[in-house]
């Protein structure tokens, strides 16, 4: 009888600015690796058509035939119908009613899973990264909102249609701030890289943030984890006032979230962590920590994240075996 | 071949005031039931022996023989060691570390199973009451404190060591009422019975609810839920306006945990809903939709609990079922 052989996953990273592909071996090895800028200003058919490629050429930059393919898993934003394989609604491409499930199965021929992006971001640092092995992880990543994502017992936690986590839209402060949600207060209205930015730039504009003014000006499309961190190092101490307490913020909202779920691991990812990973982690790790309940507070570990742009497409190819093998689901 | 021979199972409630065992076919069908005091100031070892009594008779009632006992399943008050069957702490009884795993092994020569008790009345509910067959149901009781439960995919969802879902304890007013927890503005600080129970006494010392005054006092250990609504009833209309903005609130914070966690269902039970569940339920309800993001508001059942007392001992008969014939373990 022949050696069975070996069955590859891709797994496939839908962005708002670019798109990813890699091909993994059944122990997760990338065998081949390709990039694009998505485009979704082109519209739907152009933009599936870049997916087509960028998935033909990893697959043949990894020499693997797509008969030998297990399946494609597709890490996408969303709101998603994860039943169907169906994007809903994407605001950053401006795409409605997208089943991509069904044109990614007729063009390669094998199972195609879809998740949530930053589940899928979540479930990689779970098979490879930060959270490796853990029976629970929270992925949390604060950018221009504030994602969330849990992995419990091995699966990724959804709802039954849709991807939840919308640890973003917890309301935190009854008379906050409004939201792009519409209401007040919630997590990301006070903490997201977006209302931090928003505050530095009031500062600059005041005249409290020489440095920052100088590197950015007062545009609010111009400021950068990056370039927070670099007002931070020459000297804007308003700057670092901001975003300590924003950490701090997240850092309550957060022990909320660990009363309510109690995670072995936190993950803590995205741009503002990647820039400035110690500062960042420090203040919201005291803070989770202080405010959790006593029974929960030492449960936890809180480590930053591992595998930056290549999470989702890790998560979404494994993702994408667990479902077709495991659950025998497609 | 003979006919298997039917299995059954006992629920077990540990409650701060009373326990009860109840033994069930494998259709869930009541075969014996026994109730007695707990009296848990009469110390662990008086307490067990109670609780072996109690066992043994609602076993002889039933007319099931010990050893057709698949499990015995006990719904405790927590914090629990879930791994070794231990309680660690319960204020209620004045126990600490009581193996009661191990103590009702060796005497019935069957698999224990313990679970946190408002863990075991989500999951009584979702086996045979207001969320039965949910893919994924969120309990929420409000008592003394507020109690939450998760059942997802068949499973109660906990921590590995201890529950969790302890959802009085996410922070809705940075800035609200010290709670017992030690911090403030959590859930249960704004809108436990507890919270309802001194604001109407307040107003009762004020004169602003007569009919309260007479019918309970100022004292806080008097407000019973009934007598609540009774108050009500008899015209103490800031009676009823602390009522709805509690509901209100409880709405706002259930709002929060929809976005995170995305329930089929939601059940809502404990003697403040049971006393008046028409009045709760419609300010609960409406807030929770209200307040939750337009993905999830129409995607969730909001239902009163069904099963009352009984809820807690199906559903821990259910779970040592689930846990010992479907997962293997112990």
């Amino acid at each position: 009888m022949a050696r069975k052989q070996a069955t590859y996953w891709v797994g496939f990273d839908l962005g708002g600015t670019k798109m990813q592909a890699n091909v993994y071996s059944e122990t997760w090895k990338v065998q081949g690796q390709r990039r694009r800028k998505t485009k979704g200003y082109e519209g739907v058919k152009e933009g599936v058509g870049r997916m087509i490629d960028t998935l033909r050429e990893a697959l043949q930059e990894s020499g693997v035939m797509p008969s030998r393919l297990g399946g494609i898993g597709m890490g996408c934003p969303g709101p998603l119908d994860l039943q169907r394989g169906v994007i809903l609604d994407t605001p950053n491409l401006g795409w409605k009613n997208v089943p991509v499930k069904a044109m990614l199965e007729k063009e390669f021929k094998c199972p195609v899973v879809i998740a949530n992006d930053v589940d899928a971001g979540t479930y990689g640092e779970y098979v490879g990264g930060a959270a490796k092995g853990a029976r629970s992880a929270l992925g949390v990543f604060p950018g221009t909102g504030i994602g969330g994502g849990l992995v419990y017992n091995g699966d990724i936690y959804h709802g039954t249609r849709s991807s939840c986590l919308e640890i973003g839209h917890i309301c935190v402060q009854p008379d906050g701030p409004l939201c792009g949600c519409g209401r007040r207060g919630c997590l990301e209205a006070v903490c997201s890289r977006l209302a931090i930015a928003s505050a530095c730039i009031e500062a600059a504009y005041r005249g409290q943030a020489p440095h920052l003014l100088k590197l950015a000006g007062t545009d609010l499309d111009k400021i950068r984890s990056g370039i927070l961190l670099q007002a931070i190092e020459e000297g804007d101490k308003v700057v670092e006032r901001i975003l300590i307490d924003s950490a701090r913020a997240l850092g309550d909202g957060l022990a909320s979230l660990i009363n309510v779920l109690a995670p072995d691991v936190v993950v803590l990812g995205g741009g503002l962590v990647e820039a400035m990973p110690a500062l960042y982690r420090r203040e919201v790790e005291a803070r989770a920590r202080a405010a959790s309940m006593a029974a929960f507070r030492h449960q936890f570990k809180l480590r930053v994240a591992k595998l930056g742009d290549d999470a989702a497409s890790l998560g979404a190819a494994a993702w994408a075996r667990r479902v077709v093998v495991e659950h025998g689901r497609r």
